[in-house]
């Protein structure tokens, strides 16, 4: 049944409208109400991860020696050695809170059931649990009231981040307050939600604030290291930041590093990753340290692992026939994994529903509505918990129920299991199975699922399958900080058991329990989050046992499989709600069939190296884009390239297409010209070219050649503009590309009154430092921000010592595989497609290299074909 | 005094003679003897891992489907399995005669002793272990000179090969069979080596045959799969296969994919990175599967790790005190990482010049000779284990001789741990310590000394550490396949034991020795291999128990950093030696103050689109590159270059310095164009574009240029030859970059008569498909091998369809760690540079990127700054 539903509601979820023409699929973010469908909107801003070589950089460059670059390596290991500490002191305040609270609540309401059962005063008890969760449950949403972007788990925005999406406010301090303090406050009122992805989230914004911070908040301390204000370092410590947030919730530091990996560094950069490693390790034990000392008062040992640990997998000790896994369990887990993949969709599913409701109905409404949906939740799932021990829960006995034959099988029940037994309405020496998992926290009921020997009943373990699914799934996109991770394991769990609960007393077979819980535990959790690498190596570290690694891996393999054969990975899924423009690892195979011609924008709005300050500002102003191609015409050039330039046979097809898209945007580029006064928007160079006499042919030809090189780039502005008149010919005229400019940069340039007056030399020109460049990062001021009285419009601006000189480039016959690789990889942000001859004929996007516009063109390509 | 020994061997391996020229340091792979330094030889190959995107290969992607594509991925997945079962057998093999032949061994010997040392017959003990260990060793060495390439640990060249170098016969079927048995015999022979090196190399080769293997041997049983005919899924599967051996290995199945993505992949690629986990952890399971059915009868279960580890780190189960480590260790660990950091350094030190003077006086002289060194190794090594039990060894108690207040620090003493307890020459109840360490295999030796709660004496400790230091630092480089993890490990678990038993024993300090002997280890293995994240990560994963992982990698990164600080890893020094041209991980920060055009090879040989067969073979035969950029010239272009085209300040600086250094290739370029008759080497576009009339202008511009690009490419050949009478505008004419060709294509193009003679269209020329294109992977057929008779001189070949259309380019003045990133990450074998106006004006090899030579280019930039 769950399949039939889960078809269901995939072909609901599922994309139609295929014959969607680009244009359409370019719009901005708008939300297809007919369709259910999200687009990548265009409004996210990309990280600009690659450096911009230009003049400051390459003077900052120049002083550089290796005792500097060894002294910034050294600042950069004590960065995330500290990112490291704090975010394992923030995992412990976090785990300390939780644990406070947790333990007043349900001792508080364990005596008040314990007394009550007798009395007869149970709704008492329910209204002081419920006054106790709606309270906590206000609090975490009223946090995330001031700081919308608390809510959640975090992981799709830092997901999309280290992608190189920008995201407003993901890496504030406020953010981190909120989603620290809330988070808390959201799993001790008994939501169904976990703290790991709070975790990394917060792990995040620790990476990415402190090495800002020192220099910001307390007054400017100078490190003397310009590199750090870059989007760049940003990234690099984001990446260690959250590598740190998952070792400290899982006690896992590789889980974490690959993490990292997976997620964000495209590049495998070895001393990057050696440092997320160490972050993550400093991470987990600086957590560890101070749990032994606190909770266990050994202080100096680090024995204990992280937040979330599995417990010890182990057969009891006198047993030799005993094995954790045998080969015929696999193909159980196996089994398992499809069924995980197979609830995981349906989890995915019904959540994408639910969000999408909420982005409909809920959030256009008042904030308020969202903190009532929080408490409606948390009153809903303590109502629930309390119905369900009373009524369902079955008393069992507390001794070992396992019949003889099985019992080299036997659990390695500890001390620990047992003390977070309940006995809620229960008699002497039995239990209740249902308030031993409900009526505990999370962890402890995992703890519960994997070792306690004893026996839950299987109609226990399906009510709280059941009631957990629906509950966290309703859970997990209400306003409040909210994890995945544990309550899918838990979840999963429980079914895992359930399975080994049939095939052992049903069937009985000679299995381990534990073992087949944890496999359910990440099959489901595999089907919801889809993620692989690094969620093998998590699991493998928290159980602390490396022989689970095969059982695990190909639980999580299949279960990945049969989800993603419906839809996509929880996160994902919440990302493309975003309109996230993601991408993802690779290009399929079949996109090859595409160029960067194809996918390229010809529609470009460049500047000239020199340009009056009147027509920068039209620019800024009237466009969006947040970079400039710096280009020069050259009519001389243009009129030999039609006489039959180099032309082999292979790029002519291009050619054609690229002229016809070119006298499209010429046309477009006219008509938005006359919406500003731009007559400085010409080529400064052309008419001082057309003056040059043909220098005579013989030896001192290369002497002049080499003397004009030297010549400063003429100071030349014609005044005459860009019109309706031009031939054909003209508005043909190629564009050779210099170099790429950012937005940013040229608002600072105008800001700090960098230009020149027309009759002087573009040396007069003011330079600005690397510091001076970099010293808003990173909130550059807005073009909207500058007081334009201030601006003489006609004054010059020199852009190309600013230019960034070498951008990488690529022809325009290149195919998308090459292209989405150099993008992805070297993490780029606009990537300037130029032809054989130099000239730059259009430019490439993350926007351009999405899924859906890939797919779009490539539905167009096959038409046209 | 080891510190001082070693930094007077560091100044002897040290580099001088820094002022060097860039010319000098790029000649052919010469020993400078005065100098003691092998520069990077210019005659390896690299792979070409980059696709070539030429018609045939779109010929395919056009043919390509979603299904197929599925198809293709699941034989790969497929692939890898098959790679991981086989290296799983492959180590189950190894691991099984070994442990056969050292058991009888040590058993035959071991009642000799047992005999003699009443009688008095100890010499014929000592005779009977030296004809065991000779004749092994002369089987191990004989392997290695059927193939020389078997010898050593293999690393260095997976280590090459997968950072993208082509050595010969490194992955071949021959060379797999000698390492294999020959390792077994090594090992067996008592020689202090280990089996790890060689089962990653053999690992590695299982990964490069397999795939191929099949389309070979078994008649070409076709898989309807061109992919796998390329260097780029070679070496694919090489990373996976060399992860699956160090997964079989040390059981380390993360810690291998860390390994296989640190030394090789560059590109975090998620799909390989999967695939390659799934392959190791295949090779695990498949290798335990078997050991613990074949060594324990226990079918079906898979609990035991692989091949080396460590055994299980454990308190004593009632004592709750015990710790293995405590944060005041930590300060300790990171002593012994420094101390482990200049062992490691002394040991490679002497190890070089070991191998240099072998490299002078054994290699030269008939192979014979290295088998007679292997067999004084093996006798010296013989002899000094023999008496050094007899002479050096202590008679230690069987019964604990730890004090009662350090009791709960006692190590988990195993029954498995006393059974190789040796008595040798000690009365009832005591045990030689000596004989316990050297009477063992090398495992058994790491277990006592992790494990063994019966203190070793500091005497035996320290003569053991010595003795194996010297000799294992002998052995590896002998001509037989010879690991050099265990003889690492085993060393610096002496050392570590050595510090424990000083701290314990003298200081009287609660410590857990096995830890500082596992500490030990590492920081031993550290100083040695310098490997880093996956080296910790092994090391994990070995000893199973995540609480090591802080411990352990703060050691290895203090011992790293100490040990760099003297020279290099033992691999990089041995992969040094070969020559091997080596890429880092990134360039150092200074080199950034060079461009491309500062390291490019402005020295080009170029083929045009259409060229005469003659001037193909005389090309191919007069040069030794291995990819040709396709250029054409053009007069028209470069006289309007010379007008003054396009140039802005910053660029100037760049043109300049290209210019002078192109007029300086042209020089040379003449020169070498009269060794060959290159009549046909010209642009045969040029006369037709000058024949055609200046275009009118106007609207029907448009129409006659679009009319012009589809014209298929004019078939003009002029016969002017380039001469001495050039002008030297002639000899500056710019050539435009259209694509690179391979040596390998241009062959197969040459043998496979795709042609067409003068009076024809060059559409009569036969084309290709992509199946004969790659038909002789990987061993195309040389220019040498071609019967010249059957072509004809003066037919024309057009390469436009073979050529790669779309290669990554860079502008020349793109800074090095941009360069070097690209050029990395993509697995580039040829960068052409190509300059604003879509010039060629030099290319960038690996050899142009190789540390030395980059440092000799910033001398030379900076002396001129």
């Amino acid at each position: 049944m769950a399949c039939c539903r889960n078809c269901f509601c995939c072909q609901c979820c599922c994309r139609r409208g295929e014959t969607r023409t680009p244009e359409e699929l370019t719009i901005l973010g708008e939300i297809r109400d007919e369709e259910d469908e999200i687009l990548p909107r265009k409004d996210y801003e990309s990280l600009d991860y690659d450096r911009c070589i230009n003049e400051p950089y390459v003077e900052v460059l120049e002083g550089l020696d290796n005792k500097k670059a060894r002294k910034y390596e050294a600042v950069r290991w004590m960065m995330v050695f500290v990112i490291g500490v704090t975010v394992g002191l923030v995992g412990l305040f976090v785990d300390f809170f939780v644990h406070l609270f947790t333990k007043i609540k349900f001792s508080l309401v364990a005596d008040s059931v314990q007394k009550c059962s007798d009395k007869g005063c149970l709704p008492l008890s329910l209204l002081e649990l419920l006054s106790f969760n709606m309270t906590f449950v206000f609090i975490a949403s009223v946090l995330v009231l001031i700081e919308p972007v608390a809510a959640g788990s975090g992981i799709p925005e830092i997901k999309s981040y280290l992608n190189g999406v920008k995201i407003p406010g993901i890496v504030r301090l406020r953010t981190f307050l909120c989603k620290a303090a809330g988070v808390l406050f959201s799993v001790a009122g008994g939501l169904f939600v976990g703290k790991e992805g709070p975790m990394i989230h917060s792990g995040a914004i620790v990476g990415a604030g402190l090495p800002q911070f020192q220099s910001i908040t307390f007054k400017r301390i100078k490190l003397d290291f310009p590199y750090f204000r870059s989007d760049r370092d940003k990234r690099d410590f984001v990446s260690a930041g959250a590598a740190a947030g998952v070792a400290a919730a899982f006690g896992a530091p590789i889980g974490g590093t690959l993490f990292s990996l997976e997620e964000g560094s495209s590049f495998w950069n070895q001393a990057l990753t050696w440092k997320v490693l160490f972050c993550s390790m400093s991470a987990t034990f600086t957590l560890n340290f101070f749990r032994s000392g606190i909770n266990f008062n050994k202080w100096g040992s680090f024995q204990l692992p992280g937040l979330l640990n599995f417990g010890e997998f182990k057969c009891l000790d006198g047993d030799k026939n005993c094995h954790l896994w045998t080969a015929v369990d696999l193909a159980f887990f196996v089994l398992m994994g499809v069924v995980g993949g197979l609830l995981g969709a349906l989890f995915n599913c019904m959540n994408k529903c639910l969000a999408k409701y909420r982005m409909r109905h809920v959030h256009p409404k008042a904030r308020f509505f969202r903190v009532l949906e929080s408490l409606l939740v948390a009153m809903v799932t303590t109502v629930v918990i309390f119905a369900a021990s009373i009524l369902l829960g079955e008393c069992r006995d507390l001794t070992s129920p396992t019949t003889h034959n099985t019992n080299h099988f036997q659990l390695a029940n500890s001390e620990e299991i047992n003390s977070t037994i309940r006995q809620f309405f229960c008699s002497n020496k039995t239990y209740n199975d249902m308030a031993t998992l409900f009526f505990n926290p999370q962890e402890a009921a995992i703890h519960q699922l994997f070792h306690q020997d004893g026996t839950f009943s299987p109609v226990t373990l399906s009510v709280f399958f059941l009631l957990y699914f629906l509950l966290a799934c309703w859970t997990y996109g209400v306003s409040v900080p909210s994890g995945l991770f544990v309550p899918s394991l838990l979840c999963g769990a429980a079914f895992g058991r359930l399975v080994a609960n049939i095939l052992k007393v049903k069937l009985g077979m000679d299995i381990y329990s534990g073992t087949f819980a944890l496999i359910g535990a990440a099959a489901f959790l595999g089907g919801v989050v889809r993620m692989t690498i690094s969620l093998t190596v998590i699991l493998i570290e928290s159980t602390n046992e490396i022989t689970y690694g095969l059982p695990i891996m190909i639980t999580l393999m299949v279960a990945k499989w049969t989800g993603d054969f419906f839809n996509k990975g929880i996160y994902d899924i919440h990302i493309q709600l975003k309109g996230v423009p993601l991408l993802d690892w690779e290009t399929e195979v079949e996109m090859d069939k595409l160029t960067a011609s194809d996918i390229m924008e010809p529609n470009l709005t460049y500047v000239y190296p020199h340009t009056r300050v009147q027509s920068l500002v039209s620019i800024l102003r009237t466009t969006v884009y947040h970079a400039f191609p710096v280009v020069t015409e050259n009519r001389q050039n243009e009129r030999d390239f039609m006489k039959g330039n180099i032309l082999i046979s292979n790029n002519i097809h291009f050619k054609r297409s690229n002229i016809v898209s070119r006298a499209g945007e010429q046309r477009r580029r006219c008509q938005s010209m006359k919406s500003y006064p731009s007559s400085e928007l010409r080529n400064v160079c052309d008419e001082q070219v057309a003056a040059v006499e043909p220098a005579e042919e013989g030896e001192d030809l290369l002497q002049q050649m080499l003397e004009r090189r030297h010549a400063p780039y003429p100071n030349l502005y014609p005044d005459q503009s860009p019109s309706e008149e031009w031939t054909m010919e003209e508005r043909f005229r190629p564009l050779t590309f210099h170099g790429l400019i950012l937005r940013s940069q040229l608002v600072n340039l105008l800001i700090r009154g960098v230009c020149y007056s027309e009759n002087q030399s573009s040396a007069t020109q003011p330079r600005l430092s690397y510091a001076e460049m970099t010293e808003d990062y990173p909130r550059y001021p807005d073009i909207h921000e500058v007081d334009l009285t201030l601006l003489n419009p006609l004054m010059i601006v020199d852009v190309t010592p600013y230019m960034n000189t070498s951008p990488y480039t690529v022809s325009p016959n290149t195919r998308i595989s090459q292209v989405f690789n150099l993008f992805r990889t070297m993490g780029l942000r606009h990537l300037p497609v130029v032809n054989a001859v130099g000239e730059i004929v259009g430019i490439i996007t993350r926007h351009n290299l999405t899924h859906e516009l890939l797919a779009a063109k490539l539905r167009q390509h096959c038409i046209t074909i």
